[in-house]
């Protein structure tokens, strides 16, 4: 730290991702990303209609915006385009977080949204997940704060019925709701068939999951135009051309080829189903995912062991040090084969702690 | 504006960035874009070598700092890579100013300075350029705050000595100055040879120009390492993938071609040497310009009705409404055809206004 850093940004934690080591042969399950490229046709596409370089990124995402609104069915004022999703998740805490208005989420949820709310400086309030580790939406009704809840959840990989979602929305009047949904097209029902309904909805998305760009960075919000509006105002204070011209491309041309991320989810849901049977078969305790990842502990060995013994054989996972969860690991749903390695190394762990 | 919106930006005025219209036939000089795209060869090594889009890009963008510290003779500890440079600045400020440290820039300099002091809710003080539109460095020494100086200058193409910044640097001890450096190679000598000796010092950079990278986003700021830390911890709270794996490989492969960078730099010089002396045989005023656009009045027509009667016949440059520079306009330095279709309109607008 230099002695030049704002005294607010003293005591501050930054998040830490998940690694990103570049190691031959390494099994990668430690970030959700999905094992499937974006297809030869949708890279294609994009490389031919890409914008020349040396000219400025469209700032407003213009047709990106459409083919998404188109996809959700609704109007291009209703989406914002960001620089993955953290970006519009950000945007969320400057826009509709102060003194007045703490940011409320779960204790047990995505780890940036504690950072989000120091580095804005607002105040923010964990609320306990059930011991069940579902989120009780009674818990958020006149929560007095502006809302985020992670639907599905990570890294539970748990889902809340859109019922329970409206009750929440409902139960914050004059308060703004944030579902972020990154992992929606593995599970769980959308909110953004509310959008028209309610003016304090915002639901974020990111193409890194169901739509292989996480290296592309790409993600969105969608709400009502005068929550977009203010989004915009936030975001052409900080990084006006903020998706560069790739991967506007490359966002369209992959929307352009639905069918080929349609095919991608089912096969990673009908993985995860499988490896979550095996993993139960093996005395795995893991709750039914709705995500592209498993989150799973074992009552003979320690969660942070585990981790360093997958990592031993090449293979890595996530281990969060939070003592909720610290038991459990999070492991991405990859290609069936990469599923068979991990469960036979799995397998052998387990018999040398017998 | 939402009902929603946080009081604390309710005020804000964002940046309005230069349009970026699509019409056929446009002749483009109002953002400062390179008329030269990237080459085919740095295209081509950037498609080659790029991570596959599934997986998240290097958080660290490793390669592509050592790549730019190669460039200036530096360590990769000393750089840090953003989504433009616009990201860059924006993380000084959050990182380097509060209200013990307000923002302190020239009056007339690039206008983003002042609204990502308003987003990031800190005081802010501009210092007027003399009459001739030069800074005085005298007027930045015990500034008592966090000094932002563009060299060279927008939209002015003015340009500081090192000595000068030297001063400025020595005159700020315990305060950060930071050096926007985004024209430099198109004029002024850098301050980055000055890393090594000071640790208040950050030049930022933008690949937006002088390397054609305009629409892929990229920048960076080149600092100690305890400064590049600090804007890290930034970074890892906002966006920790911030540039996506096609222009971290993009920006390797541009720097891997600095043939033909400099070769388009040269080519810009002599474009706009020859274009100012053409405008001052018009009647024209323009200062000498060190950047690749050119500042340029007309005795004989105000500055917003030239910027009109331009874009009637398909030629859009940059107008600023601020008083001091209205009679004014800012042209960015096209190919040598756009110039000579500039000046021969500009020469047939003129006629009619005698």
């Amino acid at each position: 730290m230099s002695i030049y850093l704002s005294s607010r940004l003293r005591t501050l934690t930054p998040y830490v991702p998940g690694e990103q080591p570049v190691i031959p042969g390494l099994i990668k399950l430690n970030t959700n990303e999905n094992p499937f490229a974006p297809s030869e046709k949708a890279l294609e596409e994009a490389r031919r209609s890409v914008r020349p370089f040396n000219l400025y990124s469209d700032p407003d995402s213009g047709e990106l915006n459409r083919s998404i609104a188109s996809l959700l069915g609704l109007k291009e004022n209703n989406i914002i385009s960001t620089n993955g999703s953290d970006e519009i998740l950000n945007f969320c805490f400057m826009a509709f977080c102060d003194d007045d208005h703490p940011a409320i989420f779960p204790d047990i949820t995505y780890g940036f949204y504690k950072v989000f709310a120091q580095i804005n400086g607002v105040p923010y309030k964990e609320i306990p997940l059930k011991d069940d580790w579902s989120i009780d939406p009674g818990d958020y009704i006149g929560s007095g704060g502006t809302v985020f809840i992670a639907n599905p959840n990570a890294p539970t990989g748990k889902v809340l019925e859109l019922e329970d979602i409206k009750r929440i929305i409902e139960g914050n009047k004059g308060n703004m709701v944030i579902i972020d949904e990154a992992y929606i097209d593995f599970g769980g029902e959308s909110a953004v068939s509310l959008i028209d309904t309610y003016d304090n909805l915002i639901v974020t998305r990111t193409f890194s999951k169901s739509r292989s760009m996480a290296g592309a960075r790409l993600g969105f919000g969608a709400a009502n135009e005068n929550i977009i509006n203010d989004l915009d105002t936030v975001r052409f204070s900080t990084n006006p051309y903020n998706v560069n011209s790739f991967t506007q491309a490359l966002g369209i041309a992959v929307l352009n080829d639905e069918e080929y991320t349609r095919s991608n989810i089912s096969k990673i849901i009908e993985t995860r189903d499988r490896t979550v049977k095996e993993l139960r078969k093996l005395g795995f305790t893991a709750p039914d995912s709705y995500t592209n990842f498993i989150f799973a502990g074992h009552p003979l060995i320690d969660g942070a062991v585990l981790y360093e013994k997958l990592r031993e054989k090449g293979i890595l996972v996530r281990h969060f040090g939070t003592e909720r969860i610290k038991d459990f690991n999070r492991i991405s749903v990859g290609t069936d084969d990469q599923m068979d390695i991990l469960l036979n190394e799995l397998t052998k762990i387990l018999a040398e702690e017998k």
